[in-house]
């Protein structure tokens, strides 16, 4: 009988210890290697909010998001307004503030719109960092995404490639949105002071509209038989510029670099009419807006300064590239 | 006896479960949330390679990096080529490569004399990020450093709040280095575009000296009595500039802006001398490159394409800020 109790006894305290090390606060663990790293807690809740919620574009940024968030042990929400509305945006911003997450990885219809809310969250000590499209004015730590300059020298430099430094070529763009007078800016910067061979003999206004670019494709190619390139600085454009080029018969002839990679642009890749495209780092930005502010959130930044007010806690600008996209690996974007 | 016997397998056995939990392989763990988050191994090295190694201004990213390491749980170690020598910076950063780190975070004296160096290693699996001071044709996967045409937007904009929007700047400056050109540009473009009452009235190389750098400052001061502004873009004249204002007894009327936070200049802000300096982000350069080198090493990158080559795995440029030092915060900024 003894025996017996005894036996029982040190199978309760086997059980005992087992779960004493299973479970135990993780405060206690500051001296076991087991706990150090970079971790959050499951109830720490980060959220994503755009516009145009259902739109492709945000899928990779989102999984980069998402697979920060399961490195780091934590949870993510994703919301946007579901139209091109600035003030249904506002609105899901306002209700996400609300709910007092851990932070905040905002992509601002309007560069100016939201600064006020934005503002608000940040003095109530919710972190937001901006991705794809920035608010200048506002007080979010950090912006991450597409250095447009950057990706018009790429443009440039890929054409050189495409025409063997040698030729006319024609830009579509949105001569009124910053993100494409710098896209061009960059272009024209580089075929100018590296590429003296080549020229650059118009810039069209495109619309972001597929009938429009494809007209103003035409135009260019007849007005300039010489011309060898068409580079598109918007999306939505790229199928309508392929078509001008196909109906024209001009196909390899006029090399088309176009941006982003829409399904329809894609295509035209893997038929040869579109020579590249620029995929934008979509994934970077969901990655590293989810990093920075597990950071913000846990005080892992710079050593605040006593007065506080003026560090620069993050890297304000994080230019998260362009990939060029061509045959060779379009069947990799297809995927996404 | 047999109860002794029993008594001592359940001692045993406990002990081998207690060991068992405690030292399981961490494969085993992907089920245990005690695992979970960003953590390296103790053995896992990485390196950080400056030249002129002893100087103050690697103290700060040095400190970064080993935040980082602490926080990732790896090893870090500090390497640099004692003197402004190329050739003793390329024999240094071989040494490291030999003996196969984890990572390399590097700051390139040269821009290109480094390069197959950096791609041997890069082609060899040890990943490589350049901070401070880059090396483009390289294949390092990022550089983390201060957009250099950013920071002289922000001088442009201190000088604007000093002088209430106008009257007369000059620049001193080194005419001949690229990041030095950019700093130039980013303050010419920003006063021109914003401020229509301010003007640049001066350029002047101060050839990066203190003795020269007075004798430039004195020259503008001569020649445009009504000169309100001095934007140096080097740590080293600024003192200079400042011992030139306070010789024709100037202080206060004409405002001094430099660069970095040397001690000379630090007492300078102090005494009321110079009005602003700017600090780069010199520890979220260290900080951010142990983060990607890390991510780099593990794989925790973006998820690669099928033909691999072609993906960017990392934000290809990370701008990490300048922060304004005046007198107000100047204190900090000596601790360091």
């Amino acid at each position: 009988m003894k025996k017996l109790v005894l036996l029982y006894g040190l199978f309760v305290l086997i059980f005992l210890v087992i779960v004493a090390v299973y479970f135990r606060p993780t405060y206690l663990d500051s001296w076991d290697e087991v706990d150090k790293g970079l971790k959050g807690e499951p109830g720490e809740e980060y959220v994503m909010v755009t516009f145009q919620a259902g739109i492709d574009y945000w899928r990779p940024v989102l999984k980069g998001f998402e697979d920060a968030a399961e490195a780091l042990n934590v949870s993510v929400d994703y919301r946007g307004s579901t139209q091109y509305d600035v003030h249904e945006q506002m609105t899901v911003l306002e209700q996400v503030i609300a709910r007092k997450p851990a932070g905040i990885a905002l992509t601002a219809m309007d560069p100016e719109a939201l600064n006020v809310s934005i503002n608000k969250a940040v003095d109530a000590g919710i972190p937001i960092v901006l991705f794809d499209s920035g608010a200048d004015g506002s007080k979010a730590y950090s912006f991450l995404g597409t250095n447009n300059y950057n990706a018009g020298v790429t443009a440039a430099h890929e054409f050189a490639k495409l025409l063997d430094g040698e030729g006319q070529v024609a830009i579509i763009t949105l001569p009124n949105q910053l993100n494409h007078q710098e896209r061009v800016k960059g272009f024209e910067d580089t075929i100018r002071m590296e590429y003296s061979r080549m020229r650059i003999v118009a810039v069209k206004d495109g619309k972001g509209d597929v009938v429009v670019s494809r007209q103003m494709a035409q135009e260019a190619m007849d007005n300039y038989p010489d011309l060898r390139g068409i580079f598109i600085t918007e999306a939505v454009g790229g199928v309508g510029v392929a078509e001008a080029v196909i109906e024209r018969g001009r196909v390899g002839d006029v090399k088309i670099i176009s941006f982003d990679t829409d399904k329809g642009t894609l295509d035209m890749i893997q038929e040869g009419v579109i020579s590249a495209t620029l995929a934008q780092g979509t994934w970077n930005m969901g990655y590293w807006s989810l990093q920075f502010l597990f950071h913000l959130h846990h005080g892992l930044v710079q050593p605040q300064t006593s007065d506080g007010g003026n560090q620069r806690l993050l890297p304000p600008n994080v230019d998260t590239g362009v990939t060029v996209v061509t045959r060779e690996n379009v069947e990799d974007y297809y995927a996404r």
